[in-house]
């Protein structure tokens, strides 16, 4: 679970990564910090000066709001009323271009990572929210294998599994679902639905948020008595035994065009989607934009927005700050407890 | 395209076909008629006496504005003041037990459905709209194959191939979604995704409802490139520059998890999806039990609500008209070429 919040009380402190520094991500810090300071929490931008340099003339009336820092100022000394603190995680002098990546944009962006996520998993933040890396990016000039912030980070903690460790999660304001698996061929990814992964799927979801879950199936209508589809009664279904049965409060494998209304409806707390898209075409249509990315099972709080870097944005004043602030209501939402489906939750908890 | 609705101008006349009798459809009968006259149509049901009698006491307010009648009325002399004619197809004294189907209830569902269509398919009516009846029913009592509506009314008009020469189509209030495949095991369903489906598909959606149509993609993120699959680049993205080619207006593959998005906010007219929840989840999800089942390439209008028979609470007072409200108004709205989205679709309609 997260640590405690180390701001004011009931104001807890969210540090922000820049993301790709050529991304729409230093942008969206500046319209952050040019709107009202938010009610709920203090803000800790962790990003390269040259950066946020490159898009100022895009929001002139931020700039007085931001004060560079040489050190993550004490939590909970914050005032609202004073500029937000800004760490920058490189302090070297280049000249970013916003929309072309190149070699030095990888280096920030996971210099500002593991900043960022060093503060926050030292206590200093209550929640790291990541604002959007380019995958190919750092693939190609740092890190060969990487394949996004969640693995990442997770590695970073001696977390070896997906599925098993940690699982990647959605919220929307009435949504709340996890991936089984996630950036894998679709066939693949098929491949990968077995019981063992179910049940491990299931015990990470129920120790790390908890409440009713539903499985979804992998046919239509669920396999429909076997009509439609085996893996419902051969995989699915048994695994669901088999969890019960140890405790975890869930139903299923539920027909997947309906488990998500159902969700939305108050009959479950969490859907368990078999594959990105199960999952993610429900998060993205029922949210429209604002749904929060919450990695479950790393030892601090982490969310993320749902979108991407849009490179074809940066540098041109288009950037939609809509989707950062859900996430940061979200986030305050998650450290202070206040969701109430996570909160109805506590009694569902199951131990490893 | 629909035959030209046959009532008083502007004002089409809409057929509705029990269902399966033990089913909510003679229920969600008489909550239509004991409401106030719809303002845009006229109703003519084809049901059953006996299967109405059976659920009576449940809308006592129904029943003086049902007129039973030995055949049509000429369409276009209705007065909304007067009660909406019914036309038993079985007229046949028997006892229906509502929640419990049995061999008579199959014979009737497919009764109702003949002599509905067959009046539709005639002119008598601007459009069919089918209560849901029972697959498996229907199945063990008289027709071992039966899948659906959909298929047997194809079947009945001589079109052979779903996805060549019909498409199962949905929408919703923001939202068209046509599936290239539907009541398959996922994997088969994968399998059945070739260039030559995935043409005749298109080309049949573009004929029967035209506008600006996505293909989505198999694959997370379209299969970004080849990293997450190999389907968009092997079979998908050759179909859509074919169909091209051949004067076709279509986008694709497009991210799975953001095409559906992408319609909502009219940046497509349709999305082709590629299996059954691909399309259904977005659906259902959009449209919150408001979608509006079409089949495209029969020779007349024909839609359908998109919940079931619901056994489990037929009988009980408890079934929900908004669904089968929400389909009127949309049906209405497709005999008048009234949609905007279908009206823009004029100028690109291809030829076969």
């Amino acid at each position: 679970m997260p640590a405690a919040a180390p701001s004011k009380p009931g104001r807890p402190r969210l540090v922000l990564s820049q993301g790709d520094p050529a991304g729409i991500g230093p942008e969206l810090m500046l319209r952050l910090a040019a709107a009202p300071p938010p009610a709920h929490c203090d803000l800790l931008f962790v990003a390269e000066r040259a950066a946020l340099v490159a898009v100022r003339h895009l929001v002139p009336a931020a700039w007085d709001r931001l004060a560079f820092v040489d050190a993550a100022p004490p939590a909970g000394a914050y005032d609202p009323a004073e500029p937000i603190p800004v760490l920058d995680p490189v302090a070297e002098p280049r000249v970013v271009s916003p929309g072309h990546p190149e070699a030095a944009d990888a280096a920030g962006a996971l210099a500002a990572l593991d900043t960022a996520s060093a503060l926050t998993r030292a206590g200093e933040a209550a929640a790291l929210v990541t604002l959007p890396v380019s995958k190919a990016t750092i693939a190609r000039h740092r890190l060969p294998g990487f394949v996004g912030h969640t693995d990442y980070l997770a590695a970073a903690c001696g977390l070896e599994r997906y599925g098993r460790d940690y699982l990647m999660a959605f919220l929307a304001p009435d949504l709340q679902v996890a991936l089984l698996t996630v950036h894998e061929p679709l066939r693949r990814a098929l491949d990968g639905v077995t019981g063992e992964a179910v049940l491990d799927a299931l015990h990470c979801l129920a120790r790390h948020a908890g409440g009713r879950i539903a499985l979804a199936g992998m046919n239509p209508h669920a396999g429909e008595g076997g009509l439609l589809g085996g893996e419902e009664e051969a995989i699915l279904a048994p695994a669901v035994a088999e969890a019960r049965r140890r405790g975890i409060d869930v139903s299923g494998p539920e027909s997947p065009d309906a488990v998500f209304t159902r969700n939305r409806n108050g009959d479950f707390d969490w859907v368990l989607a078999l594959y990105h898209d199960q999952g993610l075409i429900a998060v993205k249509t029922a949210a429209r934009g604002a749904a929060t990315n919450w990695t479950l099972g790393l030892p601090y709080l982490r969310t993320s927005v749902d979108h991407g870097t849009a490179f074809d944005i940066a540098g041109r004043g288009l950037a939609d700050p809509s989707s950062l602030n859900a996430v940061i209501a979200t986030t305050v939402a998650l450290a202070r407890g206040e969701l109430p489906r996570l909160r109805a939750a506590a009694g569902h908890v199951v131990a490893p």
